[in-house]
């Protein structure tokens, strides 16, 4: 049976590389001509820690392909979520799984509508991946997967994808916390990418500005807030560690939001300090912080 | 007697040019040496509506000068009132007027505390002042010059101050509801310029963005909020229509705040939307949009 990429930008292309190099069947899909060409053309080469290694790589758009997928992997940008997973409905059947591994709050719901709310798994990854052009990418070893189910129970499906994502060198272990985890990369992604795409400061910049510190402990109080009335208790100390270990060993990077608005392109911020403002009205929590830098993100875009 | 001008920028030059024409002694105060070097050497001027006139100009630091004001009118910056007006102690007798006509809050209070508060009036122009170099500069007739005493009552001496503006074509009235004026003013500017700062926008820019507008909105009932603490009704259809007059007729001004940002000089943030959050914070009136402009302004130039 085949796997599926659902959205063949770096993460795509190193985890479906990963898999297929596992000795899995899979399949990248995705909406750019470019990318398509390329990954047929040429497969995928991936260097690792220094160490190559070269997959083929079979990719289309969702039309190109008709066998069911046991496991769809999305990785495609929030706003393009719902349209993607609407495209491969015809390769979803009762069997398959769907696991979304994207930045942002929203996705999970939107999987679960297509495979429904028992076989949609959520998970975060921290693995670097270094695209070059497409077909060409480096990553490290180092990077690791955790994972669990959308509505909980479900422990031994759970640790079965775990185990295949393994044997594809993915590092995947099965987080009875994961609401928790997902909430805390939030909070850091919302004070962070929010942040930098307003002001054009690297991570650098934002740890040595007082004032933009102080932003920072706004937003992680209305993003704890927040969470809160979904039942998810976030560990605050953990969200500030991770910030200051950013502070200073990432010290010139530019947040992926901030590159998208220099490169002009539509940012996240609809599914990251957009979607916590959006489910603190629905809950009554106010955030106007997150609420001021989410417009300020979007005016200056727009 | 003598009119001191204390800081002799744009406007200073040009209130100070048209004292000085009107028949008065004035000095102009200003800590600039190549200003001041200006100002005696060549005078200054003036182009009103294409019509040029030049007037003689005495000017100097502080410490220049011995024999007692009659009248100070205040352009200073924000930052720099408190200093400025302590250096010309020495100037200031218990006939001594003061007039701020500075942009922000808090100017008053600080004037005050030389002259007296029944000795201290505050007031708001629009006269526009376009400074080419020191000594060079160009207007229109068509400004105003609306004022009132800081403590109430004084009819008579605010009458008599207009009058004296008057001579020397400054369009000034007494204006009974000073203190509204002002903050509408304000309003304006925190909307305005604290945006504008934080984006990069332009004023056309500004209104031609949904998401800016919605900023604009909410600091505008956050303004009005903290107004009332200070017993003042903030009339918003009036700062509504000026800010829509702005959005059409000064698309493609960057306001003094973002020049101020572009060409890396200190902003009068903490006069204007700082101003509003500390008396907000003083009252227990929350301004968390407000807040976290002036937290984006100071954190992007510091």
């Amino acid at each position: 049976m085949t796997i599926g990429i659902l959205g063949a930008g770096a993460m795509g292309q190193l985890f479906g590389a990963r898999l297929q190099l596992a000795g899995n069947d899979v399949v990248f899909i995705d909406a750019s001509a470019t990318t398509i060409e390329a990954l047929n053309r040429h497969g995928i080469s991936l260097t690792t820690d220094g160490q190559a290694e070269h997959a083929p790589a079979r990719a289309g758009t969702a039309q190109d392909f008709a066998e069911p997928l046991e496991l769809v992997v999305v990785f495609t940008k929030g706003f393009h979520s719902a349209a993607a997973i609407e495209s491969i409905r015809h390769l979803i059947d009762e069997r398959s799984m769907g696991l979304t591994l994207q930045n942002g709050l929203g996705n999970a719901e939107i999987l679960a509508k297509e495979f429904g709310a028992e076989r949609t798994w959520i998970g975060i990854t921290d693995f670097p991946a270094d695209l070059e052009r497409p077909g060409f990418l480096s990553t490290s070893s180092g990077g690791k997967v955790r994972l669990g189910p959308l509505t909980g129970g479900l422990e031994r499906e759970t640790d079965d994808l775990a185990a295949r994502l393994n044997t594809a060198r993915l590092n995947a272990t099965s987080d009875p916390a994961i609401h928790q985890a997902i909430w805390e990369k939030i909070a850091f992604n919302a004070a962070l990418n929010t942040l930098s795409a307003v002001t054009g400061q690297t991570v650098g910049e934002i740890g040595s500005s007082p004032e933009a510190r102080r932003i920072v402990d706004r937003v992680l109080d209305e993003t704890t807030a927040v969470a809160r009335t979904k039942g998810v208790t976030l560990q605050r100390d953990r969200v500030e560690s991770a910030l200051e270990n950013a502070f200073t060993r990432h010290k010139d990077h530019k947040t992926s939001m901030l590159q998208d608005r220099e490169a002009g392109r539509r940012t996240e911020i609809d599914y990251i300090g957009g979607a916590v403002v959006r489910l603190g009205q629905e809950a009554g929590v106010p955030t106007p912080v997150l609420w001021t830098l989410s417009k300020l993100v979007l005016s200056a875009v727009s």
